[in-house]
């Protein structure tokens, strides 16, 4: 849009592209399918925007996205207090809910060791997961940090601190995912999958 | 997000999926980059959706979007009045002008002849494009609708509009892939397709 074109049509356009995944074309797409044909999905999506980002905050107590001191998560008394799941993104605590096989607390890190880009152990909120360790009745910190070289970093570090407060810490386990065919997986993956090999227990009389 | 999260995320993510090619897990991804990451865009992109919405209209003479009574190309002294450029979509415009290969005025349909939808002639706006060809020097009408059978169709109705107003009516050239639509082009193809045009023969007795 060199020249001489509505200048807040290209400013839309110029603002979608901030969004992951989204290139020129994919921005103009969304620009011209809301304002031809759909404005009031437009309006509702500024609407969105606008009240999340100026209500939403992190939930004090696990850094989850709320909009309440306390999330929806921290709240539910229904949940085990026992164990804690550690994980890097608010995104990963709404995968392994949708899973629908975890009933324990979080713990969102909003990222992941990286001293090259300034982020320690302050930035993951560590003083305030040490707090909880030693304040709640824990007894098992599940390690759900992503399958990387960092993720790998940060798990190594929170298993010291919970060592230091006699919890329990587990890793989730790497391997070949459901459905997934050993030809098409990456070595890394396999070499885990191989190294993390478990017994098969047969049924007993 | 079946239960347990925050009201204002969820509803963040719904509006994101209203966007052309968007799912569930590309909203996701959205809403929580602009939350966790980059809140200053997320404003921008309401701010820019909201004045879009409220201030961007269709121009007065050729339909394409703007905020003014005429658009930007409609003032432009320097462009041809005597041709006349019918596309289905303001993208479509967008697209020509990135292939600065044609210098003359446009006219947007917005939409194409689908009689089951209830788009006739008076949704395409025709009543204005015979108005324009009465009124204004034109003496060629470049059919730029998609190669789709709507487009041609539509094509068809508009060189015998311009048969009746003695306006030489063209098609750009069958460079244009069958199914293909014009936003998606490369500058190149569309640049031949513009110089390949060919006249319409109506046919005749």
């Amino acid at each position: 849009m060199a020249r001489g074109f509505s200048p807040l049509l290209e400013q839309l356009i110029a603002s979608f592209q901030c969004l992951p995944g989204v290139g020129r074309k994919s921005a103009q797409r969304m620009a011209f399918h809301l304002l031809d044909t759909d404005r009031e999905a437009a309006r509702g999506l500024a609407h969105s925007l606008s009240a999340a980002v100026e209500r939403i905050r992190h939930c004090g107590r696990c850094r989850m996205l709320s909009e309440h001191e306390l999330c929806d998560l921290c709240r539910d008394q229904r949940r085990d207090d026992t164990v804690i799941c550690v994980v890097e993104s608010a995104a990963d605590v709404l995968a392994i809910e949708e899973s629908q096989s975890y009933r324990g607390r979080y713990f969102v890190l909003l990222g992941h060791l990286s001293p090259i880009d300034g982020v320690g152990p302050t930035e993951l909120g560590l003083e305030l997961f040490e707090s909880r360790l030693s304040s709640e009745p824990i007894s098992e910190a599940i390690l759900a940090t992503n399958v990387t070289v960092e993720g790998d970093a940060t798990a190594h570090l929170l298993a010291e601190i919970a060592a230091r407060h006699n919890v329990q810490a587990s890793r989730i386990a790497h391997g070949v995912p459901m459905g997934g065919e050993l030809e098409y997986l990456d070595s890394g993956t396999l070499a885990r999958a191989l190294s993390g090999r478990r017994q098969i227990a047969l049924h007993q009389e």
